[in-house]
């Protein structure tokens, strides 16, 4: 039994994961907001202490970005974390086993090759398409992990270089500063979207309630809404087609809350993919949501222990 | 002694490689404009038999699209072979010896990873910018082939989605649009560009020679010719920061005819690569010219078979 450890801004979750992949047994707590370093590590060790022990292993995907594969890691929506060394405390607290970590959308894109929807493909990205646009790459049916660990980030290729949005990373016209669902909406809201179906929640839950809002308006008609849904979707579909283009992929999966847009955002996502990915080699990619679920990012980090020869590999 | 081929559609080259990279020995023919199947055939078997015998396996690069790793080849640039089973032929004719066959982009990558610009990087893209766009991957030290033995087509990578030029691939805006030679030239011609030192020769040569002039007045300062270089040069520094995005490259090494320009488009490459590599870990990558120049499509089919653990995998 594996102990996968998911962390994120918004919630942390821990699990035991049989060899097979299934999740026996988990666990979340919501992400204290504003925490120090010392507050966010204890909450983390409450919720592990939650779950039986006796594990083989410990494998965690946690929010990037980060130094990999030493896991010191500096989350975006948590600020008390910058340069902590995630890998090595949990190395300490489980003595003689080993600790594996990587990006959380990485451990994502692991799950849907390793048991979701992935499966069987051996050129494959798995996206997320949620609150950040994020991915990982699996070529030849492994795990590529870059010169950082930070291969499979689709969310910074370039959709729109000449005018397009500014992005969190400093430069402008990625794909993230045009899909990530704050961005649809806020956009959407420029231009005079009123959606039907406001509902409430925190700040963050909002957000996600908002883009999928868009969604439903979208799908019952709002000409805005359409539009808004359009405009990512084609950016995903270019998007596609160029890492299609470049690592010979055969499959793409969307995971992450917009991957539930339907038909108004996947319609122009195939639309460009299919005006873009047109050399030969390119038609043949498809496009598919991520069919794991909430447990995918547990998943994802088990199998950098339990199918480490395909997604774990040290630096030299 | 390996036998190194490297066929185009402007000439075929054979040559012997030692087991360091050195080539020892070699010939080369124009390659027989519009010739049928068997006397493109024939043109490279007397181009074989004019080296020394005795080799241990053979290499070869060819223009693609082919099927790989068969080696079923159908050079654009070549229209009496279409399917041509180019491998299989050349494994009858060696019986007994590896014969391996890549992409010709993908052997001048392989080549400036082995002994060119390229040594020691575990994660690069060798590019070539000629009269087509082209690349081979190299991550984590190994070449990647993607799903059918085309991944590092970076020249379909898409950098100007709305309203971009028209490529030969069927769809629009492709870096290979904008950036490859002829396609330079056309623009700045269109543009009324008056070529200071126009010169003469074959068609094909003539389109490498016009480039040149083209780099050359923009060197000394003509205005269209300083924007056309600066349209490709940025065209290509925003495909190189989506790539490096994506497969978290440490270096970019660019080969062909192009490479020569100098600041008239390494510029304008760099400048619109810093504007949108903007994640931490894409600010390190750094491009620079490949160094093999004319042996390097030679040394690069050689190194398929003597440095095969890191550039040849027979698929699965």
């Amino acid at each position: 039994m594996i102990l996968a450890i998911d962390v994120g801004g918004t919630k942390m979750a821990a699990g035991l994961v049989a060899g097979d992949g299934t999740v026996t047994r988990s666990a979340r707590v919501p992400t204290p907001q504003g925490a120090d370093a010392l507050t966010l590590w204890k909450t983390l060790v409450e919720l592990i202490d939650s779950l039986p022990d006796g594990v083989e292993g410990v494998g965690v995907g946690c929010g990037g970005p980060m130094a990999w594969p030493d896991g010191e890691v500096s989350p975006l929506n948590m600020p008390g974390w910058r340069g902590f060394p995630l890998r090595a405390r949990l190395a300490e607290r489980f003595p003689g086993l080993p600790v594996r970590l990587h990006n959380d959308a990485i451990c994502l894109a692991v799950a849907e090759h390793w048991k979701g929807a992935g499966q069987g493909s051996a050129d494959m990205l798995g996206m997320v398409v949620s609150t950040g646009v994020g991915g990982g790459l699996i070529l030849e049916g492994r795990l590529i992990n870059g010169g950082t660990g930070n291969a499979g980030h689709i969310g910074h290729v370039v959709v729109e270089p000449d005018g397009g949005p500014r992005c969190g990373c400093g430069g402008h016209g990625c794909l993230e500063a045009i899909a990530r669902g704050p961005a649809l909406t806020a956009w959407a809201l420029e231009q005079g979207w009123a959606p039907k179906n406001p509902e409430s929640g925190t700040y963050e839950e909002d957000r996600v309630v908002t883009a999928r809002a868009l969604a439903a308006d979208a799908r019952a008609g709002d000409p805005v809404a359409v539009r808004a849904m359009r405009r990512a979707g084609r950016a995903l579909g270019i998007a596609i087609a160029s890492a299609t283009h470049l690592c010979d992929l055969d499959l793409v999966t969307i995971g992450g809350g917009l991957s539930q847009a339907g038909e108004p955002l996947f319609g122009p996502l195939d639309e460009a993919l299919r005006e873009h990915a047109r050399v030969e080699f390119a038609r043949r990619v498809k496009v598919i949501p991520a069919s794991l679920g909430q447990e995918a990012g547990l998943i994802g980090a088990a199998a950098l222990i339990l199918a480490g020869e395909s997604y774990w590999a040290e630096r030299r």
